[in-house]
């Protein structure tokens, strides 16, 4: 295993990724699915509670029901996706503590008398598990479109109705028509977010 | 550019990757840092906007400042660590979507008359961009150990006194003793956490 990421991977990743808008016709082989969840769920999360739960979206029969809850600016990028991704978080993600996290078993309690504390883990943690997806999708020659355009209460009523999971984003998946991204738009410098003490 | 990860790559970012717990007296050269941001920056967020803010505490001295705010299990690990990255985010990063978000410049009124909106979107989006972070390190060769058992309104006054910025979570940097690090937790298979529709 080499020590650093070589220069053609960080283009991959991130210096030369880019953000999808619209999608050519390409089709996603629904192996990739399997293979981006057992990708990205290796990346950490606050005591392993691994809240992220996620529904592919991959007919279009299961695309139109998500259509209602999309802001305008969103349609036509979820319509010409091939596959949509509905990212969410399993607010009771506690009870799969002593699954997951077998040395501190109790740690359970922690949430399971905090609410306040079990919606900001279920939050955080499942917002990096979507990280990871994004850049586990862009590992297997995915590009993506994350989008929070959505009305949450409407999509959760559809998808998760009768669970705890609550919706966080979404992200569609395929093989983008690169001259229909927007520009790139700038970053801040170092120095303008960065304090080294 | 290549089309896909090796699994060298997939191994060093994700399947052999580990969260650092105790860290070698092997110090993080601090160029690293910046090179590490300039990575971590090309992450996408909603609308660009970028919230994530970074404090990193180098020197004893500036470590000194954290420790009465962290919980107990996580004092040895922060001592030991070389560099802890402070992540937060800006709840007032509405006011530079102008210039980050050139082509919907007005997109600043959502935030600004929604407290609620902000607030969500600048948690997402740091947590999204302290998930780029976390896999930037690795990338450059780095061990982190992320955590969120800390007082975050005691952190909040020690390095962001004064500024509209708030904590997110904490990371250590550095090169890890795996001989110290917990043994790997179980993950949620496929069809455990995934639907496919």
């Amino acid at each position: 295993m080499s020590n650093t990421l070589s220069a053609d991977a960080r283009a991959l990743l991130f210096t030369e990724a880019r953000t999808a808008n619209l999608f050519t016709d390409k089709q996603v082989d629904l192996d990739l699915l399997r293979e981006l969840y057992d990708l990205m769920k290796w990346g950490p999360t606050s005591m392993n509670s691994c809240p992220v739960r996620l529904c592919f979206l991959t007919t279009e029969e299961a695309k139109k029901r998500i259509m209602p809850a999309l802001f305008d600016g969103n349609i036509a990028r979820v319509q010409s996706a091939p596959i949509v991704a509905v990212l969410g978080h399993d607010m009771e993600f506690f009870e799969y503590l002593p699954k997951l996290f077998p040395h501190a078993p109790e740690n359970k309690k922690i949430f399971e008398n905090n609410e306040t504390a079990a919606q900001i883990n279920a939050f955080r943690n499942s917002t990096l598990q979507g990280a990871y997806f994004i850049i586990a999708a862009r590992a297997l020659g995915l590009d993506c479109g994350p989008m929070s355009g959505f009305d949450n209460a409407r999509v959760d009523q559809e998808f998760f109705a009768g669970t705890h999971v609550k919706s966080n984003f979404l992200c569609t998946l395929g093989y983008s028509d690169a001259s229909r991204n927007f520009d790139r738009g700038p970053r801040f410098e170092f120095e303008e977010v960065c304090q080294v003490l």
